[in-house]
């Protein structure tokens, strides 16, 4: 059980600093700023998230393994990157997992620490996506999540109400947690499937029947 | 006395938060965009201040109705952005008192944990303005308050003096958060009436007989 | 002694404030934005150590001249920049030893708290080029540090390995602190003069033999 716990802990680190890694590749980045964009995406949303919660306890401090393994997949995907550029949907899959496994933590810590349910929502959300939005903003562009897109900040919503649902009902051990990653992974692949976007105003004059931006 | 600052507390955010939403429609960003910069600009400041402090007081997870708050006026907004966009001038002065109200609590909180003047000063001032600064740093923009302007963070750093020397003058309760108020809106006010500007240096250039840049 | 590690602490304050506010200079902004900027590169990396560690011993709250000192640098520049503008290769020493000195007193602040050596380095690393780092965020650009340059980040990180190892061979006192000074410079001219550059992927591609981008 504890074993699974770090082993899908791990993986979520590994995963969020591939994707990270391979983002800044792609912008001609160098080495430094391929292992930056790794902690970033792979740690930044956990950081975040202690920073505000200022408990003294603080994950990539506190876990010996985060920062070199972040480290390491950057200098590995840096070198080699070929192989991950080439299956983008297996990296996107693995992605929804990662995030839904951060949002689990995130979730999980706010909850353990006694904050209330909208600031247990808030951190269960930044945990997921606060990596990729860092990313965005350290990269002098606006962040991804806060334009029209197909919900992935949406689902990390979603995903920290399951979480606090669950908990509150009475789920206890890895149930909780199991909810939660269903949630957040069933609907980002929806969102995805039917090609559903969160509403910019532009969408919603034309609802309205106001006048369309071009 | 106690629900007149739960008020005053309670309308600043709200109408930080209704700014930064009707930034985030006009920059045609989403509605968590719009949920997000109303989160940066009603709460940011304080979060930073908080953040910096480390006293584990964090204000956006200890006050319950903050992110609510804040997340409920963008949502607002979001769907009927319209009467507040035809009213500028109203939406300009409520700023003001926000900022004002913002710089009060951040010095006083500065000044309850003991801190230094300079710090209370650089608090303070973080408090009322750092919202707006962390908005435009998350839209990859250089941060409004470090360009040539009306002396919109002068004016927050004469309040945060002003809060800091009345209370050293042995005032006490709400009285030097009055006087940091009306300080901070005065000397705003007078700023945009006489257009008096915070230099830039090809002003300095032009005054001491130098070359004017183009 | 103690004077000494004073003197070089507030050097480095002031050092690192300069930059910053040269900086700011050069693009224009205003007094507040000299000022801003000369605290992100004077007291930045440090704050974003302290921010991080979590321990409720912040270096600019704490130490009563960090930041009086750094907005009287920017004060001064911003009216008398000439001077300094006109030596750009003395402001590039000083710059050097600038980083070098943080390098060490955060290397020493992360392992004084106990942190894992995974830690120290990051740590020590952030508070060295944290600062620069965190000015070409607020000015919405890609950090200098994680593109193809002469090794600024692989410095700071060579500077806090030395000081760990040092530490870990059992030189005390301001012994660690020198050794990281003399590699964190040495390494950084040495780079500057053989123009060794940190590698981006298109100067792999080339090397593997592989297509090499425009």
């Amino acid at each position: 059980m504890e074993f699974v716990a770090l082993s899908l802990d791990f993986l979520a680190v590994v995963i969020g600093s591939l994707g990270g890694s391979l983002f800044a590749v792609d912008r001609k980045l160098d080495l430094i700023g391929a292992m930056a964009l790794a902690l970033l995406c792979g740690l930044g949303g956990g950081l975040l998230r202690d920073m505000i919660m200022q408990v003294g306890d603080v994950y990539i401090l506190r876990t010996g393994y985060a920062i070199p393994a972040s480290a390491v997949t950057a200098a590995v995907v840096f070198f080699l990157s070929s192989p991950f550029q080439k299956r983008p949907r297996l990296i996107e899959w693995i992605d929804i997992f990662s995030v839904a496994l951060y949002v689990a933590a995130g979730s999980g810590k706010a909850i353990a620490y006694g904050l209330d349910p909208w600031a247990v929502i808030l951190l269960g959300m930044l945990t997921g996506v606060g990596g990729g939005m860092l990313r965005d903003v350290f990269l002098g562009e606006v962040p991804r999540i806060f334009q029209k897109s197909n919900f992935y900040a949406v689902c990390a919503i979603l995903g920290a109400i399951a979480y606090l649902a669950s908990s509150s009902l009475g789920f206890v051990g890895f149930w909780p947690a199991l909810i939660c990653t269903i949630v957040t992974v069933a609907s980002r692949r929806l969102s995805l499937r039917y090609d559903i976007k969160s509403p910019s105003q532009s969408d919603l004059h034309s609802f309205f029947g106001g006048r369309r931006d071009k």
